[in-house]
């Protein structure tokens, strides 16, 4: 009998999705890295260094103590009866998690919440985002979810219905969207950010390309907005913003805002502002813009990608709507615990006059400032390189560097049947143990090629990087030079 | 402008979508219980009860306390450097914790992990899983989930095309499964429970629910068994097991086998065993059988439901196969890293010798005896009321009683538009303030009507939850009585 579960016979929309930023080049990765284990000195290089996905702890970045002791509180609450946790924790962490245990119904951190989360965290985070966009935000639009990215399917079940339904999506996009829309069985309508104008969002592009949709009978029902830009750390003007808003309003599109960067800006000219600041700014109110905005604990400056905590706040949607969205979470029942106090807690650190300020403040401009310096040294590099150009990074996590690949080099990609930018990132691999993603994961215009290249290597080992960076870049370079 | 996002407008799987579990009844007692908060007094009753999700430490459960020790000496690892922390921990939960951030690479428990989970952690489930069942476990099949529904989601997304593809999943079932088949657009394919046996699991009738189902053109890819049973608390005889086992084999089905509440067994003469054990036992190896096994830190004697821990193990699916469960896994990245560590201290508790064992096993026996007899009162009382009856609990943390409904009570459910078991159960929720889900969430024999009700409560409040539900019974009944 043939095997009852084959590739042949799975879901079509599974086998279509990719996710590049896990995908072959990242096995491929991991196999080496059992070789470095299992024979030590088999390759060219003592170790792997992950630059394929936004994670700041795997490459050492150090977790903010405040977050962390307020977690270990809550998770073992008999330690706050306890004479010796005075002398080891700070009296605000304790404070801070007593508060949250009295919010929580039962003191019961092991229990399911209400499935959008612990009432009290949400309030916590509705004021962490009243305060900063100076506009009134509300418990109740708040989904507290396992990171950002169940936030995001959550909304691509709701909107599409089938192939007919379509999603306007940067290109270069972050890879969950197309590949949250292709399990969803939707369409992308993709739109170009411009590389000339350093990754610039033009209304002209998103006008000429929804018309184009709407020309073959797709119903364009949303536009995902990636701000600050990943994977190409742009960070949005205001009045660029303003004009967003407005295209939303004016097109009838819901307004999908992944603003997980909001904290990483490494840029004096550039200030972050919520789409639903800018709409409410411009006098938009509930009714004129269904709005979710994306955030999570994995990103900024704390990085806890392992707790998956996150948050979407849902404006603009009817009650019946609504009720929807709460089915579909009620069904997992509710994110974890710890992610949902770590969600409260980014929303609403420590402040000054608290014990933790100070150490929390040094901790949390020592990661900023260095991210911004590494950022601006891994630019400069990129752009000392023969066929190398590369916009700033004004935010986010990643560099998104244009390779001008020789001819010779397409050919000899086409020859071992991989995409040009694959073949280098693989060859990368292979002579430096450095991991990129091909910019083909992340889509390009036509004919160009990236690498997408985290910022995250400790600052220490920013120069080696630099340097085994430039010396395959040149080899590569003389060895296909055309 | 007719707004952009209605509910004519949404996905109409999403609409389909039910989940009784956090239905209608229980949006209903969180309104109550605002109430009782805002007008204290103005309700016949003081507290909501919860009884409608396995949810124990909302009702009062304790976290066992080695387990906690160890998740908060690894979310602030720098606790075990320091002194006083030898006089807070017990020796071996800090051994545990250095041997498990010894496994996580940089010792980031705020990285995201491999998309299975971390290997070391999957190293432990499955030394767990092998001296559970005697046969051998391999970490390369384990998948870390947030929770089991995470996991049963993922092989509804993998298994199911269309509406032409059937799942077979008893009557009644959890609504997770009714839910996600609605979700993924596939077909449920009912096979019905045999009340009078004890919620009996008869090859005769799963053979007949898949011709039936055949013959109109359902192509059925797999079988849901729950064991032990939810809603329906009974535990399978390995006799049945087998054949449960040979029927997959022999008609090509996959079996997804919902063993969450493994250690949930009340009754001296039942014991689980695993599908994968049964499978191993008659000789079946990897070739015979597509088999999924799901397991949820939330239930079992832990009951932490929070953390959002849990794994499935997958054998039997080719290696191409099995990529596409891995490339959907690292579509959401990873599960969060303390229910990980949480699943592997469920598999791998402590043993006899260590500091902890005499308090953990303390801990462990006090909550499954007290389950039990808990169990034992509340199907008593059932039993002792007119006009329902009772199986018996053998397992899981539900009871499910049939309520023979009096035709008058039929009739003003019909009147006030309710489901006649729904109309009972919100009778029942305003008069005492106890949350049952009603048998129409789960499925049933039609014409027959039933309530789930945990044996959640803790044990001094059963007493009083019998009396409530007896006056209100034996008053619905006066009211009603034909």
């Amino acid at each position: 009998m043939a095997p009852s579960v084959a590739v042949e016979n799975l879901n079509p929309k599974v086998l279509k999705c990719e996710y590049a930023v896990r995908g072959e080049i990242v096995i491929h990765a991991q196999r080496l890295q059992q070789q470095l284990q299992t024979q030590p000195g088999s390759l060219p290089f003592d170790e792997i260094l992950y630059c394929n996905i936004g994670n700041p702890q795997s490459l050492g970045q150090q977790p903010v103590t405040f977050f962390r002791e307020v977690l270990a509180l809550c998770d073992h609450p008999s330690l706050l009866e306890k004479e010796e946790t005075k002398s080891l924790f700070s009296a605000d962490a304790i404070s801070r998690a007593k508060r949250i245990l009295s919010t929580i119904p039962g003191r019961a951190t092991g229990a399911y919440s209400h499935s959008q989360g612990i009432k009290g965290l949400r309030d916590a985070i509705a004021a962490g985002i009243a305060l900063r966009d100076g506009f009134p935000a509300n418990a109740d639009d708040i989904f507290v979810t396992d990171g950002a990215s169940p936030g995001v399917h959550m909304m691509m079940q709701l909107l599409l219905r089938d192939e007919k339904d379509g999603i306007l999506c940067p290109i270069p996009q972050y890879p969950l969207y197309s590949a949250s829309i292709a399990l969803h069985g939707g369409t992308l309508i993709p739109y170009y950010l411009d590389e000339k104008t350093g990754w610039g969002l033009e209304i002209s592009e998103l006008k000429k390309q929804l018309e184009d949709a709407r020309s073959k009978g797709i119903d364009v029902r949303a536009l995902v907005v990636i701000n600050p830009g990943n994977p190409t750390g742009q960070v949005l003007a205001e009045d660029n913003q303003c004009d967003i808003v407005r295209f939303c309003k004016n097109e009838g599109l819901v307004l999908l805002a992944d603003e997980v960067y909001q904290e990483n800006i490494y840029v004096d000219d550039k200030k972050f502002n919520s789409f639903k600041k800018i709409a409410r700014s411009i006098g938009y109110g509930e009714d004129d813009l269904p709005l979710v905005s994306f955030q999570s604990v994995s990103k900024g400056y704390y990085g806890e990608c392992g707790k998956r905590g996150g948050y979407m706040e849902i404006t603009g949607f009817s009650a019946s709507v609504r009720e929807q969205v709460y089915k579909i979470a009620s069904v997992n029942l509710c994110s974890n615990i710890t992610g949902q106090i770590l969600a409260s807690l980014i929303m609403n650190p420590p402040k000054e006059g608290d014990e933790s300020y100070a150490a929390y403040k040094a901790e949390k401009d020592g990661i900023l400032q260095s991210l911004a310096r590494r950022a601006k040294a891994l630019e400069d590099a990129f752009n000392n390189l023969e066929g190398i150009s590369c916009n700033k990074a004004e935010g986010a996590m990643y560099l998104f560097p244009q390779i001008h690949l020789p001819q010779k080099a397409i050919e000899a990609a086409k020859a071992a049947k991989k995409a040009p930018d694959a073949f280098y990132a693989l060859r990368l691999l292979e002579a430096t143990g450095i991991v990129v993603v091909p910019g083909s994961g992340f889509g390009q215009v036509p004919g160009t090629w990236h690498i997408r290249c985290t910022i995250l290597p400790q600052e220490d080992k920013i120069p080696a990087v630099i340097t085994r960076f430039k010396a395959f870049h040149e080899a590569f370079m003389a060895e296909y030079r055309d």
